[in-house]
């Protein structure tokens, strides 16, 4: 496509290339941050380390002012530019992108809100559970963010897919959530904790999704949605847990 | 600011100007579909009707419909035009409005979902709790609406200030819901669902606000968030009740 407007020289367009690049760079920043402070509250949930909690708590901040960075890049961009085609897809990409990283460093933050209010009575072997959900979608989001920087179509499609392992996973520590809850009382209230931050985990899956997708049409230009083949299995296997977790996106 | 590219008519700015009426209409129509799922989803959770649920859940689809057309509406506009200044607020609004609003109607038909699954089990008051906040996110919803399309920058303000009063709710119906089964082993599977569906409208709720902000940056092109009066307010207030929803934004 097209990049340069009338009187544009060589140099405006190199000068754009680099705020590109900036941009990708911004986004790149941004969701290894949330990457670290999902797994730095996992970390808090299973040590019970108040301070690490409370790290986390307070990084979300950086990751705001980030995705507030990249909405002014993008806007920047987008009015004294006129991206076409894929610099036009890469800008409404990284917004989107923007928004999805933020949600998940919101995420992390619940969770290390959560993780200073279990308290004792909550069964160890229920806690257990969410370091191996927690390291699934923090896979996740590593893995979109290189099929983002590599332009890796295919990386992103495997992420996608792999959503729904974290769905079934989700399912099962509610299932064994509640049994605790049923069998000893006392474990109600950290219980219910432990179902939330199991839930704030599955969501995050659900943004690294979308982040797929984004990635996806970011690279083609489709709406992978559109072809999205593994729904139905998924939505099947969702289905046949639907009384416990009908939150699952199909 | 300027609208016109060397060698636009008159006739052209007009067509832009219908493109952008255009948009705003779509992002007013994907509105109220969400605002009306939310109010079906309720009455499906309180009247126990599983017809209306499924009608509920198969609506979302329209919605998710919506969004794509408003970001082809969208990356058209930013393709074709060169959007400076308030346009180019309007299309990034109209695009974050679409996110928001996707997710609104997610929420509206999870709440349908988990309609269909609660128990007979579960204690009636408990349920009555739900319509209560679901009038106040819906409200918040219809308002900021009303001042996406006025441009009504108090009412977008005033949405935003209302969310603190729904996490309010939403602690004490959480704190009721544990009473239920903590008194009641019976309860603690509907209960359970209880607990998430309140979440869903608390979360319906941080949408609308994140709505609210976006009309106020469409409006002044300055960012809610960076003047936010009530923050420390809500925070406090929300902070007292921290044990039991860690998850209530500041």
């Amino acid at each position: 496509m097209d990049r340069t407007t009338p009187g544009n020289a060589h140099h405006i367009v190199a000068k754009y290339d680099e705020e590109l690049r900036e941009l990708s760079t911004l986004v790149l920043r941004m969701g290894g941050m949330a990457e670290s402070q999902l797994a730095s509250a996992i970390q808090a949930v299973v040590t019970r380390d108040g301070a690490l909690a409370d790290t986390v708590i307070a990084g979300d901040k950086r990751i705001d002012e980030l995705e507030i960075e990249i909405d002014t890049v993008c806007t920047r961009l987008l009015a004294l530019r006129q991206p076409m085609a894929v610099d036009l897809r890469a800008i409404i990409a990284a917004f989107k992108l923007g928004g999805d990283i933020e949600r998940i460093g919101d995420y992390a933050k619940n969770l290390a809100r959560r993780s200073k209010v279990l308290t004792e009575a909550k069964p160890q072997s229920a806690v257990a559970g969410m370091p191996r959900m927690g390291t699934l979608v923090q896979r996740m989001i590593k893995d979109v963010l290189d099929a983002y920087i590599e332009r890796d179509l295919e990386k992103a499609v495997d992420v996608w897919r792999r959503d729904g392992e974290v769905d079934l996973l989700h399912n099962s520590l509610m299932r064994e959530f509640l049994t605790y809850m049923m069998e000893d009382v006392r474990t109600i209230t950290p219980c219910t904790q432990l179902l939330f931050m199991a839930k704030n985990i599955e969501r995050i899956g659900d943004h690294a999704t979308n982040m797929a997708e984004n990635v996806y049409f970011l690279i083609t230009g489709e709406r992978l949605v559109e072809v999205r083949p593994k729904t139905d299995d998924t939505a099947a296997a969702i289905a046949a847990d639907a009384d416990m977790d009908p939150d699952a996106q199909p």
